[in-house]
């Protein structure tokens, strides 16, 4: 069986205060702590291109666990911002790597629902061809994207990425997936011209409509009841739509923690961050959901081994 | 046990001519026919989307077959030239299909190699997910990306998009598959500035050494002799390097067939077009083969049901 073995991540040193942004977009300290949740936006150095995120992030994977790179069978990485389109990011990573030559590489192209999706993808992959290790990375820097003029976005997302080692030996294995597209909706949260655009109202509503739903039929279909669920870890979008998924399933808040203060919504890596944080913790179950971009949502439940 | 069912293509109706090129590029018949073989490529509207192409591809797939669209449970774009990089294409085509909420769409970024992934990558996330009926779509306009004054590219690549019906009422079942990567040598395959760079020597050398051993790797892992293997579709990089490969594997040519002289390399579309005359046809085994950015080689084993 197939599962989580370690996570590393790497959060870029640079950062972007919200509280210097207050004049500019006429936002108070109540906004910032306690609707977006985001104090300050991590910004990658303009030298750091995707695929040297992943090295960074596989480099902290290494400081916590040993991976000897001739046993990589596989490797995915999700982005919607590559170093560019044609190759994927996942050869250039191969090559930094110096990774065997049969490994099997290809980018999945996806937001914030893009950890769920990609593990659910990369498990059935690589149990489907009797793989034993693999690397999951999800490095989605907005900044090549956000426009720092832009109040709907700038002050939200965070630069990171984040490297999930698959293995034969997990700490938390996963069950049944959900999956879920709004495809009518994408213009919602769409790069138009190079820059990115966010209805935030309509991306916030359809979380909060969509997710809560999602979840509980992701409960039912792994046969377990939602108060049996030791800890939610959800996209961190922002604290506000975090703390409405968990009113709106009545679950305490402490189960379902916001923690991003610090670094922003890094899109696909938020659950893995957060995850990190969690692998060798006492939660038994753990429910992940990753939504946004899309319009596009997941859900999975993860088991302590 | 899933497999591909039906399969729908679009080449758009526009030409370029290669024997109008002869004088910008010193280029003769010989070249055009018997060297690359491409007397023409096939050249998307202006007007014409990624996302378009896919629709046009899924219309000519209804004309073959009925498709309720309530039933798709899946989508899959395989593409390097995306509609833009935020939302993936399938969320586009999702939207325009009006399929199913709970329907799992994402994109996979590959280039010339990406079928023959993204055929065993949607096999298995269907079959761990228990789905039935999904769509898999390839669509890589590189009139996009390619300078029309580059000989080493503009003669060559063609625009065009398919669609796979993978459901559990298949004509062909896939085997094991086998993959592989050569990332330190991304650099021979890439988009530089905007535009596409090829070394085409290179990239004709590393396929005439990494395609053959492949071939007989995934044939010894399927537990057949290459001379039992009806047919051998193999990406169309050009005429000389398909038979280069059937002559290098010892395959009789006619086995081997090349058949794109009047539209041209259409990357991840180059298997899927040539499938679709054979999915109905007398062939027992079918090897498929795709290989290019990456560097990157995917191959595997269809089985009449």
């Amino acid at each position: 069986m197939l599962g989580i073995e370690e996570i590393g991540y790497y959060i870029p040193a640079g950062r972007i205060s919200n509280y210097g942004r207050k004049e500019q977009y006429g936002i108070d300290d109540n906004f910032i702590e306690n609707k977006i949740g985001v104090k300050q936006v991590a910004l990658k150095g303009t030298d750091e291109e995707t695929s040297d995120l992943c090295i960074k992030a596989f480099e902290a994977l290494c400081a916590k666990q040993e991976v000897d790179c001739s046993d990589i069978e596989a490797l995915v990485v999700v982005t919607q911002n590559p170093d560019q389109n044609i190759p994927h990011v996942s050869a250039m990573v191969h090559g930094a790597l110096d990774l065997p030559g049969a490994c099997a590489c290809f980018d999945i192209s996806l937001g914030c629902s893009g950890f769920v999706y990609a593990l659910a993808v990369f498990q059935a992959f690589m149990t489907a061809n009797d793989m034993k290790k693999g690397l999951l990375f999800t490095a989605d820097p907005y900044s090549k994207v956000v426009d720092p003029n832009d109040k709907n976005t700038s002050l939200l997302f965070g630069d990171a990425a984040a490297v999930t080692l698959v293995s034969d030996s997990p700490s938390l294995v996963p069950g049944k997936f959900t999956f879920g597209t709004a495809g009518v909706e994408h213009q919602k949260l769409m790069n138009i011209g190079g820059s990115l655009f966010m209805n935030g109202r309509a991306v916030f509503n359809f979380s909060a409509k969509t997710v809560p739903g999602d979840i509980r039929l992701m409960a039912d279909k792994n046969g377990i009841a939602l108060e049996e669920i030791d800890l939610f870890l959800l996209h961190q979008g922002s604290k506000i739509i975090v703390e409405t998924i968990a009113d709106k399933l009545e679950i305490p808040r402490e189960k379902v923690p916001y923690r991003t203060y610090d670094y922003g919504n890094t899109i696909s890596s938020s659950i893995p961050i957060l995850l990190a944080d969690e692998l060798h913790g006492a939660a038994k179950t753990i429910a992940i959901c990753g939504f946004g971009v899309g319009l596009s949502w997941a859900s999975g439940l993860l088991t302590r081994v």
